[in-house]
């Protein structure tokens, strides 16, 4: 017999592709929103999803706990309990009217994996562990992966002062509400050792349209972009009457905004003419709805900022072009910036070990053994950047993620966690 | 005894002055807000300041009523009153977190005008009457100029149906709660004669900062400003996540109205180098809160465009070459620009009689004679352009208007309010 047939082994009664179609399911209506669903991170929506991925597992009988940064961690004891042990995860929070496969599609794929050790009497060599992680959209509190960075010491006194801007509640109130020692997050303990976790896998749908276009089920991530980001910059010029205040003498705040996003736009385009790994977006601008109007010089706009590339190098060098192209505007145009503060998540490379061991697990399952970088930030990068050999699996998406139009097929999901299912297994 | 000395006679107990510092300061803490003034159009900060206004008129013997399209009216019969009146009048509503001068004042000095003509027992030669009207800003409902524009049948079915953005209500409906004929108006009935007026005056603060920088109290204008505008231009791409979309697949609704706006900037400056007048404003923008996210593409953006010139051609091309530049962008960059109603404003002209008149006037009080064009639109305007003689004098005002930190001076108003009593007396 060889590696190949025993891989493609019969599930029996185990119905994978029955469970998985009726935990998204669970999971959707667990937290639907009016659009698309509602997982704020450290919130309610982000809780019942936990709690529901929880009795999942015990009803398969599977251990459950809770990690001191209020993770959800599900796990199946291996033959070597002693040894580090093999960790899968994902998050289960979602942006604002965000979709089902975000984040969950990992949770799920882990948990499924898990589930089927068990009702086939299957003892992975090292235990595995599946990691419900927290927290991980920027979208609530303005930086990402808050789970996984709180279980390595990487949260500052400023980060657990952020706050959600729907409720105006800090980030360490939230995580206490569900359980997390903020006292030992505060003082940046590492809630887990590194050399703990022999290796990390996190299964995630791509968020992009590249394996759409390429026709790719599955692929394996080679990097992890990082980003550097403002939630606020707040561009400060002086309201007037729009008739009455000649050209000369406007301070525009909108006329000096645009301009600015109009430069780096430019500079991005020529950037990657180069051959630059650059990402740029400006997702939030607002004039402020109490005092602006159609005929009134806006005096103030407020916009985000953020910057993604493989490389630090170009994260920062662009980061200091915005910055200078901000003081070269303020001087012609009469204008201020002011920047709240700067948030950064660092580019993370994958484990050149791991990656090659999923491209020979999937040339024998088979499947394609495509790789690709990722450009949206993961988890996976807080634990691969601790030290922790750390892989992805990528899964198809339709129309990206990030919106309720998320469409991951089921096919292309039981293939990835087919994937995940002997990674798992063959880690020794 | 000559002309000048008879114009300067003593104004003996009536103590204009005192009176006009009064007059201001209830205005103020009648529709005081958080910030400025509250006064919406047809609104219930704008009824407040009627009434009060009615009360101080009536409280000074003078004769009051409410015309067809709600606005007040105080009258003081003349010694001829079969021929046409003379009407001097402005506006009591005000931009959200307005300035308490803006319109007020011509109210204001047109009531101390015929409050002083009655304490002194002058009768003029014609009925002279006060209009305070409504709806001059354009803030609330999208169109400015509604109380004037009822007036001569100048709302179509399309204004009446316009909505004030904080409570959703037609203008239809808001007018009908303060007791306009809203069947007459929306037939389209004059409700005045245009023949009935022989002259339309309109005394305002300056809105731009002008006459601080040239020293000159009071201004006598020459025309004013028209405009089109757009309340909402929505701009539509698709959203997705920043990080994974390659910028050649991207759709990214604030790059493209960020392009729009510099474009149209470059435009202005180039535009104005040829001495043409123009002024264009983006006074309102914004992503939709409800899915905005600083790590999401923007899939959509709204804001407000708004063109101003004394020259009805100049209008018209600079908003033929704006969408032009929608197409343009829209080709270049995949997105969408959906336009709401255009909403137009005719430039006007003063009358040059009536302007000789009130140099001729100033002159002899004595004070400055110079004009100024009027770069913000006015009730005078529509009074113009439906052939009524209309003049209009400014009024010295620091820091602009359309904010709370406008700052006429109170000696400042009344040389203003002394040339338009010798103006309404001297209409024969």
């Amino acid at each position: 017999m060889s590696a190949t047939t025993q891989l493609q082994a019969p599930i029996s009664d185990f119905d994978i592709r029955a469970l998985a179609g009726q935990f998204f399911a669970d999971l959707r209506q667990a937290t639907a929103d009016r659009i698309g669903v509602l997982r704020p991170s450290y919130g309610p929506g982000e809780q019942k999803a936990m709690e529901l991925v929880c009795r999942l597992a015990e009803s398969y009988g599977l251990a459950t706990s809770w990690d001191p940064a209020a993770n959800l961690v599900i796990a199946l004891e291996g033959r070597e309990p002693k040894l580090p042990c093999v960790v899968c995860g994902s998050h289960l929070d979602a942006v604002p009217q965000g979709g089902n496969y975000d984040g969950s599609a990992g949770v799920v794929a882990g948990l499924l994996c898990l589930a089927r050790m068990q009702a086939e009497g299957v003892v992975p060599p090292r235990t595995v562990k599946v990691l419900a992680l927290r927290g991980e959209e920027s979208a609530w509190f303005g930086k990402p992966s808050l789970g996984s960075s709180a279980l390595f010491g990487q949260l500052s006194e400023d980060d657990l002062n952020l706050t959600n801007p729907v409720t105006g509640r800090t980030l360490s109130a939230c995580m206490r509400e569900y359980g997390a020692d903020v006292d030992r997050i505060a003082r940046r303990e590492k809630l887990v050792e590194p050399g703990s976790i022999a290796a990390y896998f996190e299964l995630h749908i791509e968020q992009g349209p590249v394996m759409v276009a390429r026709a790719l089920p599955v692929t394996i991530v080679t990097g992890i972009r990082g980003n550097i980001r403002h939630r606020s910059v707040r561009c400060i010029g002086e309201a007037g009457h729009s008739g009455a205040v000649p050209r000369w003498l406007r301070r525009d705040a909108v006329f000096a905004a645009a301009d600015l996003i109009s430069r780096l736009d430019e500079h991005w385009r020529v950037l990657l003419e180069r051959g630059l790994d650059l990402v740029i977006t400006t997702g939030i601008i607002s004039t402020n709805p109490a005092e602006h109007a159609m005929s009134r010089i806006p005096g103030e706009v407020e916009f985000s900022f953020e910057v993604r590339s493989q490389s630090l190098e170009t994260l920062e060098a662009f980061y200091h072009l915005m910055r200078t192209e901000c003081r070269n505007i303020a001087s012609a145009r009469k204008v201020e910036f002011h920047f709240d503060r700067r948030i950064d998540s660092a580019p993370a490379r994958m484990n050149g070990a791991l990656v090659e061991r999923l491209q020979a697990l999937a040339r024998g399952l088979p499947m394609p053994v495509e790789t690709i970088p990722s450009g949206a930030g993961h988890d996976a990068a807080i634990f691969s950047n601790v030290g922790i050999p750390a892989a992805m699996i990528f899964i198809r998406n339709e129309n990206g993620s990030h919106n309720p139009r998320e469409a991951m097929d089921l096919d292309d999901f039981l293939k990835g966690t087919e994937l995940l299912y002997h990674a798992l297994l063959e880690s020794r």
